[in-house]
């Protein structure tokens, strides 16, 4: 695997290396970490490869590991977003498949550009939508599908930090902030395209119009930091999405519930080991990661017995676990792919535009959307 | 003294009367309890007053007791929403204070009648916002109240039940699924005012624009059974308030989450006594029914030490303990009254009304509304 | 209802008022409050009963009583340990019957002349183990008799709190740190009983064996304030009994584990209105107050749909509805009796003798239990 | 590192593996993962190692390895306790550091034999108490050496699971239940010492008597599965540990209570990213993971941000990191050694034998024992 970004400074670089190699089927070896050279140099060292292959460019890298015999199998995008559609371009043409960070691009017609990019190369694209690597809410996801619930008639799902309540809230806040390396899209694109990805995977339905109510609450920000888009699915289910990053006091609490017409169920990413089923005759059971009584999906996703809590950082080794699996050829991958960055894409451009025309509710289909 | 309604079969007639008589300074004494002689006859039986003080109608109770030395200092309304007016008016006009059920009314037109009435009568009138009664939530407000969490920027009020999931959900519902009992407002009206009410209580602001989406999930129901309310206040803070009565698996979970510039509060009515304040600091602080930092107001709603444990009954309880103390003409009560009752209404008509055209974001403003 | 105790300043004897009068079956009308004249007519005050009703001491009230048409029906006795024999005694011998703060009585040998009083005056004589009174502590016990755990083999009853940490802990802490007063057991006798008396309560067993490990944390106090005691059932189940009144930041924390051959429950009196049960197959289960599966015996204990918390109180006034029904002569109240007074006697008396003398364990026998 | 153990069907050979690898400072390049030649190999595939670098026995790994340029630089071991002490003597006295599972051996014998090997050998010894990597462990600790609590007074430590209730519990259970290879003690002994070494980890007090209620609740069974040991530390603090592998429903549940005379604090291994304190002035407050105000130690041992969940297998690499810095000669590694492992082995003695002669509160020195 080679990675571009993940320079020094970054968060998420050092989370797709661990991921990544958790399971030992991948092995970083290779990068261009940064638009500065000596800055990649300096990462590499710190991520101990080759300091040979710690490039200073995409298409240095992607050239010179071409020439290889031990080259790059495929890269990894952690950039900020802007950079997302010239890496993946540049990785797809030359045959290299891509696992990149969410949202997919900085606009919905990027979005369709590498969609095209991808289907014309052949090769595998995935997006790290986290969440959807947790074996509970692979748990969720299947017993939803098996009928659990019965049909779905309300969705909630919240994502609320903190962490973006102060104008000056550090680097990482820095390129989000800046739409010209982020997009139109604030607190929409940062967090509220997880939430919406995962009501979408856990309940197997497609959000068909929205409502968006985005604001700005800290003054000077240039994007959305607050955002309540109501939903409606498919079958007529209704639904809200709340996430905030100025909701002081909250880390990352994204939490899904879902209500149908039998049963309900409850996830939160703060504990996420824990998945609450609320059956109609008024029965409350708590599934717990490691129950005997967990499907294929979960147990697959696990990786220690009940009672030895796993985390985020096993969530995210889910997902390149499933590249791999991908890689291989095998079936049954849960990670999610160019379509969902699509449908991330038109939610962030939807409800920017929608809520600054306070347009009310909107129709919301993705162009080419076939699966 | 007297209640007007809560005859056999009811849930909130002995909830009244328990809480009215717990601290020894209200007595129960009469009662029209149905519109029918025999079954409030029933009633008188079963509340153990005197028979002959278990009267037929309403004008009868009044008459006879304001013929009796001993006779009624107040009229409590425990009716179906579409009695409260005339009961509360025949009170009010032979000069009895009247402590009410929410929603005032079934139409705001019928509200601004009764508060009409209400100012000509020179009576205390109250309505029993249940939750504002918590020591908890008094706290929650003294906290605001005092700038513990800076400027308000959100608020997000939830208020899940399941009861009514299914069609047929039992003689409780019967009534609150008829508009010509209830009025145009279900989940709204019955639990969507509640939610409203306890934000605008413990935020000490007024809601000014309402997005309402309000739905009917079950088939052939005639009223609303969930809302979605965006909310905009006076200061520009956003909110939602969603309210459900299909939420299977949800008793009774009302929550309510507010978040400042400098720290954020949240408070769930099932876990009454404790009340969480998350600090921008980063500090997470829980605090507890009984604490010694807690203020005035909470510690005057308070009958147990700390760690025996308060609930339904007792905030109840504080309402009437209240309205005692208005009835003495002692200051410093927190029982919501006629304005608020006015505003219940107006967010039901409004609600109903904007969602039903799709109308967005609408102004709420109340007429007349002066405090 | 008559109430011994309960004078200026006292926080139990408002609370069995409460109590009692919350299902408008008992009413207090009389009282000895004091042992203080002055103080009992104050007290008679604070409570608005008839002035001529306040009696400077109990002979006088019991005779003065006796000799009136609406004379008391039962006593209810909230002194200090040290008069409960005395004050037990003269009503039982008037004929009046007794219902009474635990533990029974400041010594074993009380115990046991207060038992044969009981038993000569054939009235009824109760116990306010109070935690016996919730709804969810007896659906415990009706699900551990019905089999659902199977075999019992291990009981974990903790009791912590931490209002005695400090050497002056206020009031309520003077007499229960005098043996004059209190007796030999501090913490034990306060509240350790209340964690034997739950344990048997629910288990349905007997404790058998006992090995106790007494301490007196805080310097210069006279009796125990930190108690381990290992326990051992009639069927050979193990158990562990913590009780503590120097564990600082703990409120009233009883909690009760309780291990089966094939499920096992726990309650937390915190969180009065949840009740855990743990499946052998692995399934966690979450049984809420008002759940449509409860028993009986938990059903008849509520006061209020699901969703609605009750307390402390509404468990308090629970063993004053048995105790109605037992004065009416009716069967099947749970409340606890003379027999629970001599065990958790005993248990103060062997706990603190096996304790200081470093004894191992030691069996465990009530001469004379018959039930 | 080679890893002694960890071959076909082990849990926890991955998990050091994982573990080990997880921060890029360790490879896993060699081991003797059975007994079995065969199934040694067959492991070395599944953790896909040079065929030539999995050996058919400890002896021949040593020599083969010394043998090479690229040769071990340390062992792991992961065999049933019966093996670590051969296991460690030859790596020891062949010159490698050795990290080793708990408990150090299957007797206090053994263990100081393996103490004066470490120290003949100068190299470092470090034993996987696993829960001491956890970082609100440490944070817990740092906080109680700064006085945070005050002097320490009662120290509850409970380690209840479920997974031997049944008489055949599966593989894992076997050996365990077999006291020629677990040696004399069952539960106390796989758990027990966790929870022992917790306590006193954290309050950096030594345990300075014990008195021991050992107990084999499944008919058959050779050894304890059951142990409630109460403790008295050095400064006098009582204590009391339960530790349990019969209660049905329990998962993982390590928990350590300290009460301190000014302040408390509460820990649950199944919720580890959560440290309660609860202050003397009746403050609660939460510390979470990620926090701002976290000390050193548990910043260090953090890999992600607050709300993003860490877990076992991070607190698991937690000690490897502190053992590679261990092995580089730097300061300050909380990794456990062969002190602790004596300490360990002599509580399994202790208890042991104690319980079995119902000796009551028995002294708890360890010979040697100079930390």
């Amino acid at each position: 695997m080679g990675l571009i970004g993940g320079g020094p400074g970054s968060f998420i670089g050092p989370v797709h290396r661990l991921a990544a190699e958790m399971d030992h089927e991948i092995e970083l070896v290779a990068g261009a970490f940064s638009s500065s050279a000596e800055k990649s140099r300096a990462a590499g060292e710190s991520y101990r490869i080759d300091p040979a292959r710690a490039y200073p460019d995409i298409a240095t890298m992607i050239a010179q590991e071409a020439a290889r015999d031990d080259g790059l199998d495929f890269v990894a995008i952690t950039t900020p977003n802007h950079m997302h559609l010239p890496a993946a371009k540049a990785a797809l043409e030359a045959g290299l498949p891509v696992i990149c960070d969410k949202p997919a691009t900085t606009t919905l017609a990027q979005a369709h550009e590498l969609a095209a990019i991808v289907e014309a190369s052949g090769k595998p694209f995935a997006l790290t939508y986290t969440y959807s690597g947790y074996p509970l809410v692979r748990e969720a996801r299947s017993r939803v599908a098996a009928g659990a619930l019965g049909t779905i008639r309300k969705v909630v799902v919240e994502y609320p930090q903190g962490w973006l309540a102060k104008a000056d809230s550090g680097k990482q806040a820095e390129w989000r902030g800046d739409p010209s390396r982020s997009g139109i899209g604030g607190c929409v694109a940062d967090i509220g395209v997880h939430a919406f990805h995962l009501a979408e995977f856990v309940t197997g339905l497609r959000v068909t119009q929205i409502l968006a109510d985005l604001g700005t609450v800290v003054p000077g920000r240039l994007v959305d930091d607050d955002c309540q888009i109501l939903l409606r699915f498919q079958n007529g289910a209704r639904g809200a999405l709340l996430a905030s990053q100025i909701s002081v006091g909250e880390r990352n609490g994204l939490t899904l519930r879902i209500y149908g017409e039998k049963a309900a169920l409850r996830w939160r990413q703060e504990e996420p080991n824990a998945l609450w089923l609320f059956h109609g005759d008024g029965r409350s059971e708590l599934v717990q990661a490691g129950d005997p009584g967990l499907g294929a999906d979960a147990q697959r996703a696990s990786r220690t017995p009940g009672g030895h809590p796993e985390g985020y950082l096993e969530a995210f080794a889910n997902l390149y676990r499933d590249f791999a699996a991908v890689l291989r050829g095998e079936d049954g991958a849960l990670i999610p792919g160019i379509a969902d960055g699509l449908r991330g894409m038109a939610l962030i451009e939807t409800a920017v535009h929608a809520s600054a025309r306070g347009a009310g509710w909107v129709d919301f289909t993705v162009q080419g959307d076939k699966t």
